[in-house]
């Protein structure tokens, strides 16, 4: 992190930060731009429709929040306050491997489910957010870093548990922060380091999101429709062609102990997520099973 | 809790929920009573001040919070939103053993320490809210009582993890709640209906501050000049009369694994907290070593 950039540890999750980033980086400004490009990039734009005026400035949607808008068709506007994009949307597993230059709007990224799954240039970003409970610990706090210039501006009757200032100053201990959530968050920055670091897990990262892309692409048996260069390497959602078969195979895939596959309830079919925790082992089970499953029912 | 209440475990802890309590209660009103009776009644009314008029209906800083000003004194305004009461004060070791009839105005309560330390009436309060971190769990989250007619009245531009009434349609669960924390709240609650129940553990809470006050009365070696009546069964501060001993007590006092007795920062001095998770063994031990540090330096 950039000397000009302050870390800071709060409760409440990343869903309070989209509320909290318009609080503190409206600045006067009457207007947000947001890219949409899935589940949660639609969250951050309600809750901060509460706040001002959003304009979406590129979306997905029309085709199901199955690629990122190229850059250059982005209709910012220049008066912004700032552009807010997710650059990991975990239920429909899109993910920004780079980022735009947006001038000297300050860009915003909820980085949730992608922090410390790979290194990345926070000097491009006004502000970071991301909710622990991906690769950071349990759920319940929030990691923000945010660039110095955008501290200190909030929007009046901002209640100060929502003002950056005041964690600033109070150096994240503005009320009694959720200790042992840091404490734990502490033994996964040490194990993460005992692995080699971020760029060390990439690597990992990027083998094992590699391997289960091609299982579920070899035949058409599984489908994941996202653009292959904006795929997720940490959540990786999959359909069986067949849906009947649906129950059969969580059933199987309970009785090896490959669990939690059941897909998010906004978008059905099944879902591997594939974050930090999970060793490249726990892949190669997947895919065996995957293979298996196919043969058997294929 | 009756049946016309709503119990929510939300990620933010007390102070949080002073910022909250305004924004979900003005119910077009412009003016809140509160009642200052220490350190975390004044923090409250700060965060109130920032949404609305706060009108301090009664206070007992003239005399560095050691009573509770008597309830025919309280000046409390009858167009007034709510009125906030703190049932214990932490630092200054002041706690409210029953609580005052305000007529149709919703009285809120910050019950933080002394939530589960005994049984106590709900029905008399709009809201009661208490941050985990002393009976209940870990910090992180707070337990939020609301009586249904309290719920769904926000002021404009309330964001929806500070609205009550989405939290109650969401079960708690707006956003990915503080899983580990309620996982380990659980836990307490199990351990709590061991004991016997909050009743139970009344009983012992009461036996373990009588005989430690008692230890403190004695002689005149050590000091709390809380009117007898609202003394805290949870936080026990005090002095010792020669303050030039702080150092050594301390000392000593680790030695033998009686950890923690620094008083807080904001009252200097000592303070023995002895919520429901110190067993009457440990308050017997700390009176051993107050008779035996005495006995030496008196």
């Amino acid at each position: 992190v950039p000397s000009n950039y302050k870390v800071l540890f709060l409760q409440g999750g990343a869903t309070l930060q989209a509320s909290m980033i318009p609080m503190n980086l409206l600045r006067g400004k009457t207007s947000m731009d947001f890219i949409e490009t899935g589940h949660w990039g639609t969250r951050a734009i309600n809750e901060a429709q509460a706040i001002a005026n959003v304009n979406i400035a590129a979306t997905s949607k029309d085709k199901g929040f199955t690629y990122v808008p190229a850059f250059d068709t982005w209709k910012l506007d220049k008066n912004a306050a700032f552009v807010h994009i997710t650059p990991n949307e975990t239920i429909h597993g899109v993910e920004f491997y780079d980022f735009p230059n947006v001038g000297d709007i300050p860009l915003v990224g909820d980085f949730s489910s992608t922090i410390m799954s790979r290194p990345f240039d926070v000097s491009k970003f006004g502000v970071i957010y991301a909710g622990a409970q991906k690769n950071i610990g349990p759920s319940g706090i929030a990691v923000v870093i945010v660039r110095d210039d955008l501290i200190g501006n909030v929007i009046p009757h901002t209640p100060d548990l929502l003002n950056f200032k005041k964690h600033v100053e109070a150096e994240s201990m503005l009320n009694t922060p959720a200790t042992y959530n840091w404490y734990l968050a502490g033994l996964v920055f040490k194990w993460t380091k005992a692995q080699g670091g971020v760029a060390k897990l990439e690597e990992v990262n990027k083998r094992k999101a590699a391997k289960l892309y091609d299982a579920l692409d070899a035949t058409g048996f599984y489908i994941n429709s996202i653009e292959k260069s904006v795929r997720s390497r940490m959540n990786v959602p999959f359909f069986l062609k067949d849906e009947s078969l649906n129950d059969k195979f969580l059933k199987e895939a309970n009785e090896r102990r490959l669990l939690n596959l059941k897909g998010h309830k906004v978008s059905g079919g099944m879902r591997a997520s594939i974050y930090n925790a999970m060793p490249e082992a726990g892949v190669d089970a997947l895919i065996d099973f995957l293979k298996d499953f196919e043969k058997r029912n294929g």
